[in-house]
């Protein structure tokens, strides 16, 4: 790295990601080596960083290359867990987060990470980025280890929004098919709409209003509508997609999360038991390696940030080098694809079905 | 067994237990097998069972020593999980699941387990048993494995309604600690408020008033109020008791039952990956034996309907002979505590407190 410059010469032909390097719980050390270890597997990133400059030009002089991959930008203040948004958005233009997010409004980066406080960072995004022509509420896309081909479900709205009317959810479908084309490659993506049970009479009067949207928008946003599903089809392979509001999502979402480690927790109280469970937990090593690897959060780490004029991915707050190496693995996916502007025009083009007539908005239907 | 009589001859200072035996997935014969094996295992059970007359007398035949323990109630007619709820209230008087309910009705038995219509249930139980003075929206609470000393912790409510309001919130928390108090025998069980984060600034405006509400009530009411909690704490150790809506509840429930079903899943695709790791698998059975007798839901089968006056528990549809007998194993043990005189007291003190000053209401508060 060569001054803290205004102009990014870590590119030359290099896809740009943008990187918050404050605001984790585990310090710009880990952010470092998650770039370091980016940059090691994948010659096509470059980087540009955001925080302290000397602290960072200390960390990233330490890994050997990662200089010449790196543009600094000097951001003297961070973004705290406990930081109220909408102090941070009035008084937060000297921060890491506020610099990250400036890199890819004025285009000099394609794609943000950070691992900072999640409301902060949604609420700076709206308002720096700006909302799609006729996005009323973004939300953010997390993946969820599943039974599916693709290994993994979306779910969203993931806590963008703890409220979601029926035309949000109608938008989070559409949104939601357009980040399963581009990240998992299927050409008609399934969605599902999260409810307590399948049958059409249960749940809310909004869902009910949410679930005729959906069905309707469906052949020409080219996704095929399940219905309503619940919440053991987060992991399962009745849909691809899942539909929620933020609350909802959230509580899902940890819930999921805790579970998880619940069993984990219970597996490894179970191998420790007898010293014939701990032989057998020494021959199954590489087997449970295997299956902790596929529901390892770190390693579908990213909600993405979905509805802005950019694509935000924001990494957990505990995110370790691995974590924060799985998002910007995300970040460069999502940049390589396009799909910050293959959803601007699906949004564009749903828009259009609502004032046209459903035969002339189809032709627009074939941006992505 | 004798005749189809009237009146309950299989108690002799029994505690009567009033099973619906149609209704679940698995048919009658699961539900009487459920029943041989409590029987078998608990000498102080009697029990009233519902449903068609010849085939039931025929099951609880095939069972030795069965006959004399059950009495049989002719039930012509089965609740079908497709059924809706308010048709089955209007026309569903020659039911098995009507006649269950009526049997703790009238007193003959304390408490009534079904793996029927879980909404259908629910109304039913509402229309006949009537609700608690004072209580608005009953509730569905479950179990939920944890890392407890109890080993489980305790959700409400579970999917008995989709909304709740700040008032219901509060006496979830209330009925919820008083089924911690006589289920789990703690003096003083922690209460959580399900939340998308524990700083007291989130969440719908409905919640800050139930904090404020829970807050006031906790210290007459004989429990602590930890605050708003997260999804993770579900399966943790933070709280005792989580609160939530019956929708929120419901979706959670599905979710963590979908995790652990998938981390299951993948451990035994793990585990059949290689020659290495079917032996380790062989050598770690009883420790994984071990692991899913903890988290099978089987084992912590039964939502307790709160609220109502008697207790009713509600097994999963697709319970099995080990999952019946879970159930009326729980009926039996909330039966033993009193449980449903102690709650309808604690509500009865609770009510107090809305209208007259704290300090009165106090000495209302010892009666469980």
């Amino acid at each position: 790295m060569t001054a803290l410059t205004d102009q990014p010469q870590a590119g030359a032909g290099r896809t740009i990601i943008s990187v918050d390097a404050m605001g984790g719980d585990q310090g710009p050390a880990a952010v470092v080596a998650g770039i370091a270890h980016s940059a090691a597997k994948n010659p096509d990133i470059g980087f540009i960083v955001h925080g302290p400059g000397e602290e960072l030009q200390r960390l990233i002089d330490k890994k050997r290359g990662l200089a010449e991959r790196c543009e600094l930008r000097h951001a003297p203040e961070v973004v705290t867990m406990e930081d109220k948004p909408s102090q941070v958005v009035r008084h937060g233009k000297q921060t890491s987060m506020w610099s990250a997010l400036e890199s890819v409004r004025n285009g000099q980066a394609t794609v943000c990470v950070s691992c900072g406080n999640t409301g902060a960072l949604m609420l700076m995004s709206v308002i720096r980025l700006r909302k799609l022509p006729g996005i009323y509420r973004p939300a953010i896309a997390v993946m969820w280890p599943s039974q599916n081909p693709q290994k993994h479900n979306i779910m969203l709205d993931g806590g963008a929004d703890i409220r979601a009317d029926a035309k949000d959810l109608m938008q989070y479908a559409l949104m939601g098919a357009s980040y399963a084309r581009n990240g998992f490659g299927l050409a008609c993506p399934r969605i599902g709409l999260l409810n307590v049970g399948t049958e059409e009479h249960k749940g809310r009067a909004e869902l009910k209003e949410a679930y005729d949207l959906i069905a309707a928008n469906a052949k020409q946003s080219d996704f095929e509508f399940v219905g309503f599903v619940e919440g053991r089809d987060l992991p399962g392979t009745t849909c691809d997609v899942i539909v929620t509001d933020g609350f909802t999502g959230n509580v899902a979402l940890k819930t999921g999360e805790g579970t998880a480690k619940l069993v984990g927790d219970l597996l490894k109280e179970a191998f420790a038991y007898s010293p014939l469970s701990r032989l057998a937990s020494v021959l199954a090593y590489t087997s449970l390696q295997r299956l902790k690897k596929r529901v390892d959060p770190r390693r579908a780490n990213g909600g993405v940030f979905l509805g802005l004029n950019g694509t935000v991915v924001k990494s957990h707050g505990s995110a370790d080098a691995t974590g924060v190496s799985s998002a910007i693995k995300l970040a460069f996916e999502l940049a390589q694809s396009g799909f910050s502007d293959k959803l601007a025009a699906r949004v564009a083009s749903a828009s259009m079905v609502d004032q046209d007539s459903p035969t002339e908005a189809q032709t627009e239907g074939e941006a992505e």
